[in-house]
Order: C-alpha cells, then sequence, then structure tokens
C-alpha cells in the first residue's frame, strides 16, 4: 500500500499578521499532482487541520475544497485526526458523511481501540488528548504525564491488536528527543511532554504529527510528515514536504515541495540591504530581517518594503558585545560614559554626534542631584 | 409525497442568557418521533439551523446529532438552506459528502437553478441572500429591494423550469403581510424586506423561513413552519411545530410540538405571584413578570427565583397614568408635589410613608435656591 503521510496543515494560519492562506493552496496543490503522479492508495492527515479551534470561513472553505478534490474527485481514502490546535467537535461535524466516502476524521477517545481497516492494515487512530482528559477517560488516576497517557493507550489497543495484520498508528504527540521548533503549541503547561518511542513496538508503522520539522526523529517505523510550511522563523532551514510510505517495505521517503513564498531570516547592515549590495533569490519572499546602522533612519521598515514587499520583521542586530557591560561601573563612570555605552549596547553602533548632542542639551551637570537619589 | 416542513432552529439561541439547547433538543425528539410515525418521504429545513454564524461546540454537535438520525439512520433525505443567521461558508462544509446521502445543503447562488430532483418533484432551493449580494450576483443594478431580489430569481427558475413537474421552491424571505415577532433579524437595514406573494404563482408549493409565526401569512400555497421554539416574549401566544405537506393534494397541516418549559407572560402584583395566590401550569417555565407593589422589596428577582428557578425577565409594572402627568405645572406645583407625581408615575403607586421621610430629610426648602437656578 502506498501512503501519503501529511499533517500540521494549520489552515487560516497568519505568521506575523500575514494570511498564508495562498500559500497553503500553493502546497496543498503539489500535493494533489503527487497524488496522481505516484498513484497513491491513501491519504494520512495526522493533526492540526487547521489552526485554530474556530477556524475562519476561508480556512473551512479551502479544506473543505482539498479533501473534497483527494476524497470525492480522485477517490483516495482519507484517514485524518485531530491535533492540539484543532477543535474536536468542528472537524467532527459531518463525520458520519465523510466515513461513508472512506473520509475518516477521528476526534473521539472512544473509537482508538476500533481500527480503520482497509485491505490487511489496520490504522489506530489516536487524536491528540491531553492528560486530564485521558486520566479521566480511562479512570486511571496514576496518568500524570503524556508517557503515560500513550502507555494507556498502547496498552489497550494492544488487548484488540490483531497481530497478522499491518499495524499503523496515527497519532499527534511529542516523542522523546524530538526537534522542536518554535510554532508548535505546548501540549501542556508545565508537564513532561515526550513521549518514549519505545512504547509503539508493536506497531509495524506509526504516522505523527505535532513536530513541524520531517526529521524531528530518526526511527525505522515512526516518521513525522512535518508541517505543510514553515510557520516560524525557527523553520527556515528545515525542507517542508510530505512523506511517501510504502507498506510492502516501509520505505517511507520525504519528498520536499517548493513554498510559493520562502522564509528568509538575514543578519547584515540596513545599507546592503536597502542598496541591493546584497542579493535575495526572491525579494517578495517573507523576511526576517536583523540589521545594523538604522538607528539614524527614520521609518526603516517603510522604506524596505518599498524593495521587499513582504517583510514581516525587523530588528536592530545586537552585537556580542559583553565586554562594553562589563567594562561600565556606574560608580565610577561619568553620566557620559554610561550613556555611551547604554546606546552602544541598544543600536550596536557608538554615539552619533547629533545623540550627542541631545545628551549635552538635557544632561547639565545633574550628577550630583541624581547620585544623592 | 410526505414533506415535513421546518426551519428556524436558531440551534445554540440564549435567550435572555438562558441557553436553550436542551429545550431545542426535546423539540427535535419529537420531531423524529413524528417522522417514523408519519412515514415521511422528505425533511426540509427553510434556514436559520444556528443561531449564529459562528455556531458553539453543542450547538454544532446537535445538529450534527439530529441530521444524523434524520438523514442516516432513518435514511430521509433532507433538504436545507442557509438562512440570514448562517454562516454559508459554515454550513456549507461536508456538503459534498452529504448530498451523496441525499441530504442536500444549499448555500450558493449559483445553485438557485439546479434543482433537486426526487421522483416527479423539483425543489428549487434559494438561500437567503441579501440585495446588494443579489445585485452584484446578477449584476443588475435595478435590484433595489427584496421583492427586486425574489422577482429576478423567479425569473431565473422561470427559464428552466419544467412546468409537468411539481415545483416547489424553498426559501427564507419575509412575505408582504406577513406577521413579524421580535426574535427575527431584520433582513437589512432601510430597506423594505417584504415580497410580495404574486411573485410564487408558477410554483406548486413554496415553503419558507424566518417568520417565526407558522401562520404569518395565510395562503394556499405558501406556507412558513414557524420556528421550533418561542424565542421571544412576543411568541408566547403562537403555536410551535412543524408542517406536513402532502404534495398529492397540497394539503398542509400544522402539527403544533410541546415545549419542555413556555414562554409566559405575566402582569400582576409581586405579592400574588410571591405568595402563590396566582397558579401556574409550570413554575419553571420561562417567565417574563411585569409586576406592581416592588418599590419596596429588596432584589425581588432573587426572591422570585427561589419559586420560579427561570425567571429571565422583571419589570416593574406601569399603568396608564397620562391624567397624572397633565395634571402636574412644575411652576404651580411645590417640590414634594413634582416628588410625590414622579414616584408614582415610575412605580405606579403613592408615596410610601418612609419614602416620604426620605423626601424631608434631603428636601429642607431649598425652593428658592433651586427655583433661582
Amino acid at each position: 500500500m502506498k501512503i501519503l503521510h501529511t499533517g500540521d496543515w494549520h489552515i487560516g494560519k497568519r505568521l506575523n499578521g500575514v494570511d498564508m492562506i495562498e500559500d497553503q493552496r500553493h502546497m496543498l496543490d503539489q500535493l494533489l499532482d503527487h497524488i496522481d503522479e505516484s498513484s497513491v492508495d491513501l491519504v494520512v492527515v495526522a493533526g492540526d487541520v487547521f489552526d485554530r479551534s474556530n477556524p475562519s470561513q476561508s480556512a473551512l472553505k479551502l479544506v473543505n475544497e482539498y479533501l473534497y478534490r483527494i476524497n470525492i474527485e480522485k477517490g483516495i481514502p482519507v484517514l485524518a485526526i485531530s491535533g492540539n490546535h484543532d477543535s474536536r467537535s468542528r472537524l467532527d461535524y459531518g463525520s458520519y458523511w465523510f466515513e461513508k466516502s472512506n473520509y475518516h476524521m477521528r476526534t473521539s477517545l472512544e473509537d482508538i481501540t476500533t481500527p480503520v481497516v482497509i485491505d490487511d492494515h489496520h490504522f489506530y487512530m489516536v487524536p491528540h488528548m491531553d492528560v486530564l482528559e485521558a486520566k479521566v477517560f480511562f479512570d486511571d488516576d496514576s496518568i500524570r504525564s503524556h508517557h503515560d497517557v500513550y502507555k494507556k493507550v498502547t496498552e489497550e489497543i494492544a488487548t484488540v491488536m490483531d497481530k497478522d495484520a499491518y499495524n499503523v498508528m496515527i497519532g499527534h504527540m511529542f516523542i522523546s528527543n524530538g526537534k522542536a521548533s518554535d510554532s508548535e503549541r505546548p501540549l501542556s503547561i508545565g508537564l513532561s511532554e515526550e513521549v518514549g518511542a519505545d512504547l509503539f513496538e508493536a506497531f509495524d508503522l506509526v504516522l505523527l504529527g505535532h513536530l513541524h520539522h520531517p526529521f524531528a526523529i530518526t526511527h525505522e517505523r515512526i516518521f513525522y510528515s512535518g508541517s505543510l510550511l514553515k510557520y516560524s522563523f525557527s523553520e527556515v532551514k528545515q525542507p517542508k514536504g510530505f512523506r511517501m510510505v510504502e507498506t510492502d517495505n516501509t520505505k517511507c521517503r520525504f519528498i520536499p515541495l517548493h513554498q510559493q513564498r520562502d522564509l528568509v531570516h538575514y543578519q547584515g547592515t540596513f545599507e546592503e540591504v536597502i542598496n541591493e549590495t546584497v542579493m535575495f533569490e526572491d525579494k517578495a519572499a517573507y523576511f526576517k530581517f536583523e540589521l545594523s546602522g538604522m538607528s539614524h533612519i527614520n521609518d526603516p521598515m517603510a522604506k524596505l518594503k518599498m524593495i521587499y514587499p513582504n517583510v514581516m520583521e525587523l530588528r536592530p542586530l545586537v552585537e556580542k558585545r559583553e565586554h562594553v557591560r562589563a567594562q561600565i561601573d556606574v560608580h565610577q563612570s561619568s553620566d557620559r560614559e554610561i550613556f555611551e555605552s547604554f546606546i552602544e549596547s541598544v543600536h550596536g553602533e557608538p554615539l552619533t554626534e547629533y545623540q550627542g548632542q541631545i545628551f549635552n542639551t538635557y544632561f547639565k551637570g545633574d550628577a550630583d542631584e541624581a547620585d544623592s537619589d
């Protein structure tokens, strides 16, 4: 069986206030092309279909449209679960009807021991659940961490598992030692999120969502698809795409897709960026600039956007100057010295002549007064 | 064909802050019983399925559950449209899959000339649309009122209509001279909402939503089902239920259902209500009390709720006392007389001794001072 494994679509996500829906559409279009080209038998969406529990109308429309194209137009079965960003009732809406077309959207803990059976493949679908919820559902006070939750879940599944079948688990969790990114919302506050990979030994294959890096872990049978797009600047170097699994030999390849607009993080000088002495592959990319030499520039963001329309973030480049801070002893330094050191540590540049004049205008030997306080 | 015609469910509606979802479930349960008893062939939901464009999770769950029971469990085709309270994209979500089970949820203007055909019955489904939207959709600047909208809609339908079929229109609108209630949100501000019944002469049957009174109009072929519940105190005397239409003879009966808790509007004295000298059929009903004799009662609402737990609204009963106001000439009257008249007109009772004492404490012959101002 050929399975296309994707997840963490986060449809409707806004990054730094920018709606990513057209970028998401661009990725899904490529995904559809691959479904045709590779004669995929099944599509798995491992949670976080939407970015919010209450998705926008355009987000609802996009998901509706693409799942229609995959499931109804192409007739490909779809197995999907809810992730920690999704609302269960929202995703569950319509699921009775979806099942009749082999689109199985599972959001309930009650279904975890009822696999979806396709040929000799048994798919155990485990939606995201939090620790308290699992504790109540299983009526088991010993459940105190995410690891405990999945220990219980796998024990429950073990009681019904047919060992002669090819057993697949679809889940949404943080596997121990997985590489995290900035855009994954914590699964819980103050509890260990990590789940040991050893819990899943009974499965032939485990297809996961939650971590946005497709190579978040290295394992023979456990895989993350990674997110549909780069959803934070901590992901600029991560490839984005989907996984193609062949269950005959549990071969699992990662297939990268092309982002319509890349995320670019650049550190340098304002001058080289505004004068275009540094060249970027795509000026319309989503940039995060950290630039020095901006302190005297009026509205540098507006100026940058004339050339790079999709700048998302702009920060002054602060070089490491621990030595400066170490050298200043406020009891031994004049106000002027303290001010100079402050300006340099904030702007990453020495005091300009104009800033010196401003200082002289406002600080007229009030040192004694200030000290007396 | 036997059609059960319902509409204006407004699932998720809160009346005076009270969640009506259990009352709604009670009505839908009875509706389901009738579907079985009467061997209904088709269920029509004429808009305003939800009360808000962004329904709560419990609202989504209820609608999902009951439409599942009707359409999947009982195998009854369902024809539904969006009303002015619904969000189109929200209702449209999943509709591709619904259609495969003969649950047709229509939210788009593009489909109005594509009837749903069941045997020799053609159902033209016209979701609610506003005037501006219709103007843009039909690219017709002459559309300036709701009547114009439906004139255009019926003209468009006329171009495709098969006169040999039994033609039914399902819509959501305000038919001219229909009885309105307080809970129908206006379709537009500043425009005439009324649509002339004469536009629909080509149809054998018109099943409508929007007006909450099941007898909002009297017509041989045009019917409102009325809302699922009494959704405002202006509806206390309206029966609530559904309509059963037999298309062989266009016989259309209204079938009343039993509200779990009735809405009761009572005008009287606080004393008779609190001492239970006046008897109500159900003390747990949703009451609107307008009572006299409350001015000296501390927190009358709390006291009433000890006996009538679901009081929704409490107002002082103001009797008509135009003659009082007419008699007072502020230039000719003393402060005491003006005050007495004011208290009486607000509370509907003469000044009490205690109120008189309070008056004397604060008004110590300041008449001159006040007059000089």
